[in-house]
């Protein structure tokens, strides 16, 4: 199923960067949910970013219009389907792409996927834009999940080599994780945020660009949740992170570096209040043997410096099989983080909605 | 899907532990793939590693048996049925664990997710011994992948703190990954591998444990295999990888290390001698835009160190929501990463050839 | 899966009768085919068949717009979005429905399953309308199968008591079938649509409707496609079938009437010429262990009369529990049949195609 | 998925009729559900009726092992998995089968299929032996289902021209149906059954064979329960049911017949006592727009008459693409449609299973 996403909640998203529009098919998703416009248009707000001096210049307001599912405000149960139309588009750029690559973005392998037939413009199908239906279905998980009390709150955790200091996730609120949502950097340290900007200003000044790393938790996940063995919570999110343009790496909980620690050291010790069960420390992120526990659902993804960049690269035309030279022109993110960290956010609030609908706690 | 993992072959996983059997159902082979059985049985005593000293000292062979869809020795294309008998079951070691949780081990979330139903002895279906079906499916994987030259290998990149020197891998060959199947600790350098055995064995003499990260390749791959957006081929992998016990991150090329390189540098130049297109780095892992790109797939998995400890550890009842103190009995890896390699190994081999029979390339 | 069909082809499904719009995404195309809007166009309007005194007086053309996966007139091999906005609406007529049930309608169902939340204007998902992206989606399929020399026929078996003559298929041509589709009642008859009109419109007269059984071939189809056990060429189109609207029955080959044969009549006895393989009979309606055995698939669906009738029924308030009379007002095909003969067409083309690009025959 | 059928409740079923065993694996189960292995016994034993002079002559008892997923009696919540090990093997009455096909058999199509790799002893995967994997996760269905008060009952309706009077369901108790199982021939008129026992018995002596309709009602079904569009009750159920050997046809509620029927005939009206809501008739049997509405589930199913029969038939070598004549030997079911109705039985309890199961509704 390549562009559909989902176990219950299935996300059928269409759209190429320069065709008629994007958007998506969300099926199966409980009656009466209410759908707060303003809390979408926040959110895709948010990814793109038109204002900042660190995103691309793309102008046009992504407007989705809802076509279906959705009576009153509130869902009706049956799909949902929206779409934001394309009206920005600056084809022309993208004419010498048509057959030469640029380096580590998907021209060549779309080419042999799609056997030359696929949209190039822009990116086509591959377009950091084709993110917006996700963020669009995550806002409406995050609506249904704020019922339950269960939030998501995410940040920049590092740019290059600023990484932000630490933050203590037993303080977090609701409340406070919204507030990070307006930050164009979001941080626990604004300092960090001055920093990682920056640097990334640096670089777009040079026509280079940055990668970084983002940090997502889960707030008040319901508990038992995730189906091992192919199931566990983390492999279904993960088949959702994974599928985000960029992303060359995901862990859970203290992921990579726990293998530096002793069992004794990496295992988190339970205590109970008689009611309920926690644990001390939370190396596991929230899961053990791929279901929630209880504790935040805390991951980091790699995302890796936006492959369009100004500066001469070496290429080749794939159709002629020639080594050439490159330049891209167009617009481009200096650093994709700033607007993927609302998508990373969106995809963990659809993969716990997902998860919550399948065990019909909605 | 809980215990199904595949698009197109379907490797549906069953058992517990200490159960009659586990085994597995493998659903949509191409018909007409011979069937090794010196290669099933090599990989899955690999996997089980019964002499080695790192390993736990369950004795029992794992000698599958073929119930359905092979004849004279070649699938049929109908479900490939197999089973493991269990014999060398200590059900008694597992009686305290029936209400007292094993710290970073599912006991909790498994009891919750089955109400109390499911089979505690020996951690049930969460047992590490039931990746002993996808050692058996990536087996059958391999060998049809053989026929067209692709191959995995697999090896232990870090065990604590002792790290593998690097491997160059384009002076891999079929034969190189094979002898390095034999290693109990297949390392590029001989060295690192005698240190990391030093590591874990005394870990395991002060009753402790060690993780490690453990990294694959999978050699000439086709191109041009992967799914946008979806069903990128890292997202159908990690799916796969993240259904594994123990697995806490996973990262593709450079993974969360191209966070501190410019665009410039992370970006993997195209070149072409006029037939085929190569990237003079691999930083992307083989993948761009979800598609293979036909360079090598790299990826490497961060397993944490063993959960269960001969250490006492503060754990609660889960029943009687009491504070209590845990000592684990029973027999116990000190370090999951040798018997993990081969998994992953067959997982990488499984996910490959998924997609290619998919393509109908077999 | 509510909304979505096909086992590689993903075509899904939204809108209600009365929402923005109606439409589709149809996932997994391969690149490269054709669009053939003037096709298109005449298979929707077969559907619709506004002019005609048979079907109900929805006057607005259905006019789809592409979205996304269409380039200079060819799949791109992405997600295809298409749109048909809604206009004609008469959304007083319904009114009486919210909390009354039509008898044989899904009134009553719709609002058990949906709590109450469901559009029940026009039928809301549940209008026949719904079936006109099937209709878009067989006419792309057509268009790919036709490359083949692979077509769909349908015609109209019988309405209430009137009866088509037998059709000779071996006789049958691709400019036949298309021929036919230009027939208001198509039926290898004149004489029987003539008839056939009559009832209906006296039915119509006299505010009561009538159903009929639509019989419809696939000609010249791939020979082994199909997969048993629960992939079986029956199971896979039977579970589009039974999903359109007014469907009480389907039969393959000589269906139920076969239980009145021994099995020596009911045989279809093998011949070949020394190159292909025929059957001198088609009783299995070209199917044999759910593989297609090269002999025309033939089936037939049974329609029932539509539930819409103007006459007084006897119903019940299903939100107050409460016995009614209801009197339907509002737009109302006298015979579905006329209009569900094109859904049933692509139907079939729609799951023939599914298969062919499973097997990469595309 | 070719082999695995459900979409919660997923049954993996595997084997050939000479392979050492057939068997399924049953995931997603929820924990607790008690296994009775009598009700699950007399299930396959009834399907198999060896004892039967109208079945073959197969001896061998079906009695199924448990491998994995079940604790004390109840399932785990983990994947159930079984097998039943093959013993009574004639194989060498099927050597002529290989390269000449039984008319109206998959001998041919399944060469085609499975490139002359499958197993043909038996007919392989497609043995009606198959079907018991059917049967026992049927059996578990209806424990479960028999906690909630809904039951299946099936009857044959006619055997040839033999039909079976009408039955009132209004009447029909959970305990008339576990009688009417105990019969060879269920129905209700018992002298109906008696001049179909002599039908087959003559038709058996000719060396022909007999087809048949099988009538299913599934009782007190939960209201509310099915999901259009693509997943309709009728649809689920119809893509279970057609992958059953010999089906040629399925009908709900008035099926076929309702074509003759004026709307106003065919109309279900309702009425209420109040609290619960009813139709005063069941044209539709029990489901509305793809939806139940708490009225029985009435469906019937064409089998036709078995395909392997003693007398000469006209056939054809497929190897050698030539002409040929055929007499199977070997034992074969004079009327599969004594067999085929503990099937029926069993899918129609897989089906509601499997969608009660997907409601939480255990």
């Amino acid at each position: 199923m390549s562009s559909i996403w989902g176990n219950t909640i299935k996300l059928s998203v269409f759209g190429e960067s320069h065709s008629r529009g994007i958007g998506g098919v969300i099926d199966n998703l409980p009656p009466g949910i209410e759908i707060d416009m303003d809390e979408i248009t926040f959110e895709l707000k948010r990814r793109q970013t038109g204002s900042s001096a660190l995103a691309t210049a793309r102008k046009e307001p992504d407007i989705p219009e809802i076509l279906s599912g959705v009576v009153n405000g509130k869902t009706t149960g049956t799909p949902l389907a929206f779409v934001i139309y394309n009206s920005d588009q600056h084809s022309k750029d993208y004419d010498n792409l048509k057959t030469t690559a640029r380096p580590s973005h998907a021209d060549y392998t779309g080419f042999l996927r799609y056997k030359g037939f696929n949209d190039h413009r822009g990116g086509g199908h591959f377009s950091g834009r084709l993110t917006a239906p996700i963020v669009f279905a995550g806002a409406i998980a995050k609506s249904a999940l704020k019922q339950k009390g269960i939030y998501t709150v995410s940040r920049i955790k590092s740019i290059m080599d600023v990484t932000d200091s630490d933050w203590d996730l037993s303080c977090m609120t609701y409340d406070k994780a919204q507030e990070m949502k307006k930050l164009i950097i979001p941080t626990a340290d604004s300092l960090a945020a001055k920093r990682m900007e920056e640097v990334v200003l640096n670089l777009k000044s040079e026509g280079d660009s940055a990668g970084g790393v983002i940090e997502c938790a889960i707030m008040n996940m319901e508990k038992g949740i995730g189906n091992p063995i192919f199931d566990a919570f983390e492999a279904r999110l993960a088949s959702l992170i994974f599928s985000i343009p960029a992303t060359k790496g995901l862990e859970f909980g203290r992921g990579f570096d726990v293998t530096h620690l002793k069992g004794s050291e990496a295992n988190d010790p339970l205590y109970t209040d008689g009611e309920n069960i926690y644990t001390k420390t939370n190396n596991d992120g929230g899961i053990n043997g791929g279901i929630t526990n209880g504790m935040p659902i805390v991951f980091r993804t790699a995302i890796k410096p936006t492959a369009s960049i100004s500066l001469e690269q070496d290429s080749v035309n794939f159709v002629d099989k020639t080594n050439s030279k490159l330049t891209v022109v167009g617009r481009h993110d200096a650093c994709i983080c700033v607007r993927a960290v609302s998508v990373i956010d969106a995809a963990a609030a659809l993969c716990a909605f997902d998860y919550l609908v399948e065990e019909k706690m909605f």
